[in-house]
């Protein structure tokens, strides 16, 4: 059977320095970053695995992955294992979006198809042990299978959910690698308005931190499902797992299992780890209890009071607006968050710090003491 | 008008060292406190504040706080506040529940009512700048206040919600004071098998942790509203809220804000990120990404394959039942759970780390590994 023609639609965007981007692998989250590459005008070519043979299929046929909820961007084309060669000439960055499962047969059937000078930025999170018992990240692995041959090994970390990227909202991910010059550029090919990226040349250290949240979720998650048991009874979330292993993540299953997105709260929640850890360091001259502050700030996002009116600020009422609706609940993080920033702003001042770590409370200062509305400054998190 | 009778009903308790609890402020969370220690056995009287007359009241007339969904054990006292003075006397722990609010009243009013070798442990999270514009923890601003008398002023942080401490979802919580053996007194008063609690003589790590995710508290909420924003439209969460003000957390309520409990979720996660520190210290040698897995860990807790798992692994189901159920999802969770296990244990027994400071993530590996049934090792986290 000849294989369907690779280009549906031509490309619609001008942009003014179009690169080729090639993805291989068009699971959820390879899929994904199809749409901030295509929208900032790139080429890009999705390559499916032996494994996607399907999912290319339907792709061609309604432009639409068929665990996503909406169309991908006009112009993205899409192709057959048996095409990936084509797919990859002149690919300025090849984007690797195979699962851990994956991990060898990348090295083995598509590195060898990248000129060696082609920068590559792997989704695949991930560690694994050497001979010697040594856990090492996917870049390192690789660098090691492929061995004395050099390669620009980059992967990207963080909160990022596939379909919510497909929803444009906004997130904070890292993309990290050996070379600040090529992380500088990816960044620069797939960095929108909704999907932010700070750089970092500690490999080891994002790959393990995005590695070890995979194994601690699933500890989290057993929590969901003990409280689930103790005070819902077990069926609906049965029948909900049921119905994702059918057919993923539809309405149904977000009614049963929670109606929220989570990259946006997930992004400001790792910047909220990171500022705290900044205040206990300066104001206590440790940061020994920061787990407790973690733990504590997750349920008061949750089932604290807190949450109420930094729900409603963010759903674009004022802060007056707010105070109405809420009218005689008790609101001490107004309390905290006044005196932590004015604490903030006379020790920049006293040039004992610096405002700029801490932009995240900074901005809920302008609100709640200048009476400012704001949005997340998404981008200051990345300086 | 003569005040109610105090005592409603006998104490049906017969604990082996039972002694006097008495809670100031019958807020939310002073009033939960009195489950876990009525539970234990020990006498417990329930002052309200003199803003907290309806709520004395209403405990007197239906042996449940307004704001709850269960009835108090038997033979909680409960006492307005012109009674204070009998309710305290004899009391063996005062546990201060005011809000931030309430912080001079309670160092004006209550104190001077207590002796000054009876124990405080107080529920209040906070900050307070003193005259040079430094942040004073409420323990430190009362000591200060008090001063040149000295108190043993204890204080409770961790992800504790009232209503959830209620409904006996399990949770950690940290005790911080400067007596390791008065906080080991205070803790064997309130400990039960679903409140479990560790102590730390670092009040100052505690009390700003716990301050500041208050502040941040607001805004990863803000993201929440963001969210809905951008996916759902206001209306349903204004209205949700509108209701919490009138009538606080209502079936209502929860079905518009989120099903689920969070303090049993909340003390897994905070637990996550110490064992996840102390890997990032291990295997890479630093942990300055520490935030990124964070982020990373609380949107894979929601938006990520692994919830499905450990949701189903937490509902009871065996590890084989989970996996019939989720036929076709790729799990890469069990993958780095089994890995990292391994090789903690290989480091263990080389005398390179002491496996008991990862007991999260142990129990795990008992499940993917070893095929044993597990639950959450709640004690071993605040050995």
């Amino acid at each position: 059977m000849p294989l369907e023609p690779a280009r549906r639609t031509p490309e619609p965007f001008a942009p003014m320095n179009p690169s080729v981007i090639t993805i291989i692998g068009s699971g959820m989250m390879g899929s994904a970053l199809a749409f901030p590459a295509r929208e900032n005008g790139h080429s890009v070519r999705l390559v499916g695995t032996p494994l996607d043979r399907d999912i290319i299929a339907a792709c061609r046929q309604s432009n639409r992955h068929p665990k996503f909820d909406r169309d991908f961007p006009e112009g993205v084309r899409f192709f057959q294992w048996e095409e990936a060669q084509t797919a990859l000439d002149g690919a300025d960055l090849v984007i690797g979006g195979v699962s851990s499962f994956g991990v060898d047969w990348f090295a083995d059937a598509v590195l060898p198809l990248v000129p060696e000078t082609t920068p590559i930025l792997s989704v695949t999170k991930g560690l694994i042990a050497d001979a010697s018992g040594n856990l090492l990240n996917y870049p390192e692995y690789w660098k090691r299978k492929i061995a004395p041959a050099k390669r620009s090994l980059n992967a990207v970390g963080g909160p990022c959910t596939s379909y919510e990227l497909v929803a444009h909202d906004p997130t904070v991910v890292s993309f990290c690698g050996d070379d600040p010059a090529v992380l500088d550029r990816i960044r620069s090919l797939l960095q929108t308005g909704y999907y932010h990226i700070e750089t970092t040349t500690d490999v080891a250290g994002v790959e393990c931190a995005v590695a070890l949240k995979n194994a601690y979720a699933l500890t989290v998650a057993f929590a969901v499902g003990l409280n689930e048991k103790l005070n819902n009874g077990r069926e609906r979330i049965i029948a909900a797992m049921r119905s994702y292993a059918a057919n993923g993540v539809t309405p149904e299953f977000r009614a049963a299992f929670g109606p929220q997105h989570y990259n946006s709260q997930a992004a400001v929640f790792g910047q909220s780890a990171r500022e705290m850890r900044r205040l206990l360091q300066f104001i206590v001259g440790n940061d020994n209890q920061l787990h407790v502050g973690i733990g504590d700030l997750y349920v008061t996002v949750f089932g604290g009071r807190t949450q109420l009116l930094g729900c409603l600020l963010g759903l674009g009422l004022t802060y007056d607006e707010a105070l109405k609706i809420l009218s005689g609940v008790t609101l001490e993080s107004t309390v905290i968050v006044t005196r932590i920033v004015t604490a903030l702003r006379s020790w920049a001042a006293a040039g004992k710090l610096d405002l700029a770590d801490f932009p995240l409370i900074a901005a809920f200062g302008d609100i709640l003491i200048d009476g400012k509305t704001t949005q997340i400054p998404w981008s200051q998190f990345v300086r």
